[in-house]
């Protein structure tokens, strides 16, 4: 379907918005009136930029507070819409956005705002202008898209029809199932938002933390199947006030708002083909479909990167991993242990502490995935492969780390075949990369939010809160519904990032082991040395747990943590960190699920005084 | 009074909290048990820590969950317990904080919970504990300071008391007159945090929107005196949960802190001798005062500090100020137009761009001013001065700008004549300094909005969000009852203090006139191109005001920017940005009370372009 965005989704200036919206492949803009009226062009400039661009301007937006009012009000209103409708002229343009009165309305009267909005469309059709009415979730009278409706039906004129915004009627929890009561005709425009779950005045909220479509936890797959089965064939257009994307790159937030939309028409799409699988095809919304694929069955790999990747050697030595060799043709080394593969690439990498710098996934069907990373126009990233080597399709995630993708096998990869002169697999009480943690800056996070589950059909798994020394750290969890795949998301206090502080970009690699105990003890004997953990936790866990005094000795001694919920038990250990990463172990115990988060403020203090 | 603070209100680790706390001049600290966990220092430790420093160790913090449960809940309740009551005594402590239940309580009965309390109580004077008992707002079941009372007297213990916290009973609207009925020796202890007026769920705005006295809506002034009435002579501690100052400096953190209690203390000693002016000097709680001050009068000068002040000069030239001549002891010049004294400094300036470094505010009394000052533990600034010049007292406020004051006079200040070898007055369209526009970094603005009021007796006036092509700026308001000083402070996007972005660092001086059209054609006459203002602007305004054509034909001829509302009238325009700073010309018609906040995005967007 085509597809348009709201200026005021994005940063810059009105030109810089065109061109981004433009270069991410969007077919039109919602024209926001502060980017025009703060704009040094003239309308005709707009006009012919946006031509230019082959962009559509399909919508100008907004104009408040037309309706409910008195008489005196009133002829107010139809000054300032002749001026506006005048200016839409000016700028080729013939939809304009009315919301329902928030400032001056004093009646509450269906039939009164109808026949002013009669009166309006009576003007606006002078000008070859339409009006499309939307309800506000905070509207004084008028806040529910069916009662915006019934206005406009009442109203019954041509130039008179409604917006659909997802977050107006979401927000207040309102069905939207009766949309699909509304004539095609009538329904001028749809916009697209969705949001975090807040509780919070919902003014604030829509102001201040729309997301794009993907990225929230509003059903904008299901909200946006309604107004298709209505009839609606016009533009799917992003309206999302955000804080953030208020001031990030341009073209980056608009490619990023474009792979939302994207990847909404096709899980829009099977929607509709779920609930009526025998629909004809005739009649379907021609929504662009992207090449399915299936949730990656485990890590293939995980890539560290540094001018001299000596320390974590040591590191994984210690920790039992098996040197496997050098590969052929590159300064890249391998290490394995269960079937946990880190490689550590010493090329291009001057001047580099060790960094988490890549992540492979294992896939069903690589071909698949590389379609589906196409069609979502993802940056790709680039390694040079040799003729006899297995070649390494990879996109680049939000925050600069690549992501590679491999065919599954049973046994170990292909790709293993190219190190050389290295040990056979030893056998260790390592089995399997249980997560990465990832840090990401606090600008891309909602990107990644997004980013993997549309790329890699991961999902997300909740949000919490961690106090450090230096602030609280948001993090989120992405994971294959299996748990086979699983990346915590960290997102570091701003002023350690505004700082630059290592401690707001420490990365870490988890390896799930089969009996911790056993290889903290070896992981010792061999020389390392955990993260220490204060004695006062130790203390702290007998109150909360009845452990018997033996075991929390074992645990202090092995500086091992612990926790437990009713499904199971979690034991975990640290390493120091290595530039940017350290590395933890761990055992789940019964179903345990978590990351021992209630953890983390202890590690992030004892971190802080390494 | 006796000052504590929780350490969870600072950021750092236990120790460099504790010594912040004693630094700033608090008398104790409440122990928030995740950072005693967090240490590597023993409890005994900790508890000589606190000796050499002359802390007490005021209240151990929070025991969560411990009533309102079944038998084999409250079983674990007493386990965990003893463990803390141990503890507690080896860090020299007899008194923890219980809140009510949010988790784990089952049985919604006054008596049940008080029984348990009762219980708990008698394990606690095993251990020589004192139990202070808090309802939470979000308690499961008591979630109101009178019922956590009710079950208080019912649990009928001398080792139970309640805990008073000024969020949890003033977030929720509770009154809290009805403190005054608690006898004195069953308040145990008093927690105080302000919080700004937020319409969201309670717990998010109270783990993170917390602030100090005098930074929100609260009337903490008056919550004090009920609690002071009811014979409460405890400390007043602090617990503020803010998501900021976990963030920041830990040592300057708490100094703002023990600031924000000096004012309290004083604030709450006037409240209570207006209440009951005969009142009885030796019931009266010990609060410490303030010397009184009262607002300034004006400002008595502007002071812009650069490698080069040329840039500015022919500026001020331009816009019709007199030089005034060059200091005779320093590299520093006065120009003034009207009561608008401006100095350019370029004393100690290298590589400085043009920025606003000072403000002199002309006060009745300097001697109340400057003991005031050292009353609440300002950091001094200093100016070399010499034996027959004017002596400058002033402080550094939270951003770094310098704070002047000297006496008002009604004619120029006695100061002027230390400048030499300049022109006399001439007459000007320029009267006074309409306000001085700071960008403040977000680190401290809630800071600087209890210093301004604290030092000076202003007030604050209403926050706006402003947009702009970088992101919103968050504008608050502070100024003198009378108007006569008026100082917005902007807090730039974060993304825009990250890069260092000048835009990010705007200051602007406000200049009002007598006749604004007048002064622009004066000043273009001079030389002065104001700030280019869009047509498209023009267009919009003779849309929403009806504005005669010729009027809006002569704003944008001179790029006069205009706003009106019910009380009058506001016509200014800007000069461009000189390193950090540009100059703002405004006329105020009738009573127009604002600074033209709808403008300000069509500012800040054609500022971008300049």
């Amino acid at each position: 379907m085509k597809t348009s965005i709201a200026t005021v989704c994005l940063s810059g200036s009105l030109r810089d918005k065109l061109a981004a919206a433009s270069a991410a492949g969007f077919d039109g803009v919602e024209v926001f009136e502060p980017d025009l009226v703060a704009a040094p062009e003239s309308p005709e400039e707009i006009r012919a930029l946006a031509d230019r661009l082959s962009l559509t301007l399909d919508l100008y937006q907004p104009m408040r507070d037309v309706e409910g009012v008195d008489e005196a009000e009133f002829a107010r209103v139809l000054h300032r819409a002749e001026a506006k409708f005048a200016l839409m002229q000016r700028l080729g343009m013939d939809l304009v956005l009315c919301c329902s009165n928030v400032a001056t309305a004093t009646v509450d009267d269906d039939g009164h705002s109808a026949a002013q909005l009669r009166a309006l469309g009576d003007v606006a059709a002078r000008y070859g202008v339409r009006i499309a009415f939307e309800a506000l979730a905070w509207g004084r009278y008028i806040d529910d898209y069916r009662r915006a409706w019934r206005v406009v039906k009442l109203a019954d004129h041509p130039a008179v029809g409604v917006c659909l915004d997802s977050f107006h009627v979401l927000s207040r929890g309102h069905d939207p199932v009766e949309i699909e009561r509304i004539p095609a005709e009538k329904i001028f425009f749809l916009q697209l938002a969705d949001a975090p779950a807040l509780s919070m005045d919902v003014l604030s909220w829509s102001r201040h933390h729309r997301l794009f479509p993907g990225e929230g936890a509003f059903d904008l797959v299901g909200f946006v199947a309604h107004v298709l089965r209505a009839g609606y064939r016009g533009p799917l257009s992003l309206e999302v006030f955000n804080d953030t994307f208020r001031q990030t790159d341009t073209a980056r937030t608009a490619a990023h708002a474009r792979r939302s939309l994207r990847w909404l028409e096709d899980a829009v799409a099977r929607r509709l083909a779920e609930d009526a699988p025998g629909a004809d095809a005739v009649a379907a919304p021609p929504l662009s479909r992207l090449t399915a694929v299936t949730p990656p069955r485990g890590f293939d790999f995980v890539e560290i990167t540094a001018e001299d990747t000596s320390p974590i050697e040591a590191l994984l030595q210690q920790a039992g991993f098996t040197a496997r060799g050098r590969h052929r043709t590159k300064p890249v080394t391998l290490w394995s242990a269960g079937t946990a593969r880190i490689v550590l690439n010493e090329q291009h990498a001057r001047g580099t502490a060790p960094r988490l710098s890549a992540i492979g996934f294992a896939v069903d069907d690589p071909a698949a995935q590389s379609a589906r990373a196409q069609e979502l126009d993802t940056p790709a990233a680039y390694r040079r492969t040799y003729a006899e080597e297995v070649p390494l399709p990879a996109v680049v995630a939000p925050d600069g780390t690549e992501l590679y993708w491999a065919g599954y096998t049973e046994g170990e990869p292909d790709w293993v075949v190219e190190f050389e002169h290295g040990d056979p697999l030893r056998p260790t009480e390592i089995g399997v990369v249980d997560h990465l943690s990832l840090t990401e800056p606090w600008q891309v996070v909602d990107e990644t939010v997004l980013f993997y589950p549309a790329v890699f059909a991961l999902v997300s798994a909740g949000s919490t809160d961690v106090p450090s020394p230096r602030g609280l750290v948001q993090s989120r969890v992405l994971c294959s519904p299996d748990g086979a795949v699983r990346i915590p998301l960290n997102v570091a206090p701003p002023i350690v990032a505004e700082q630059g502080r290592a401690d707001g970009a420490h990365q870490h690699v988890a390896l799930r082991c089969h009996d911790i105990v056993a290889l903290a003890r070896q992981a010792r004997d061999r020389g390392l040395r955990p993260l220490r953990i204060p004695a006062n936790y130790y203390d702290d866990l007998a109150a909360r747990f009845d452990l018997p005094a033996a075991q929390i000795a074992e645990l202090r001694d092995l500086d091992l943590v612990y926790d437990r919920d009713a499904t199971g038990e979690y034991l975990h250990f640290y390493t120091a960190t290595v530039g940017q990463v350290f590395f933890e172990f761990v055992e789940r115990r019964g179903a345990y699920d978590g990351y021992g988060a209630g953890n983390a403020p202890v590690r992030l203090a004892a971190q802080g005084v390494e």
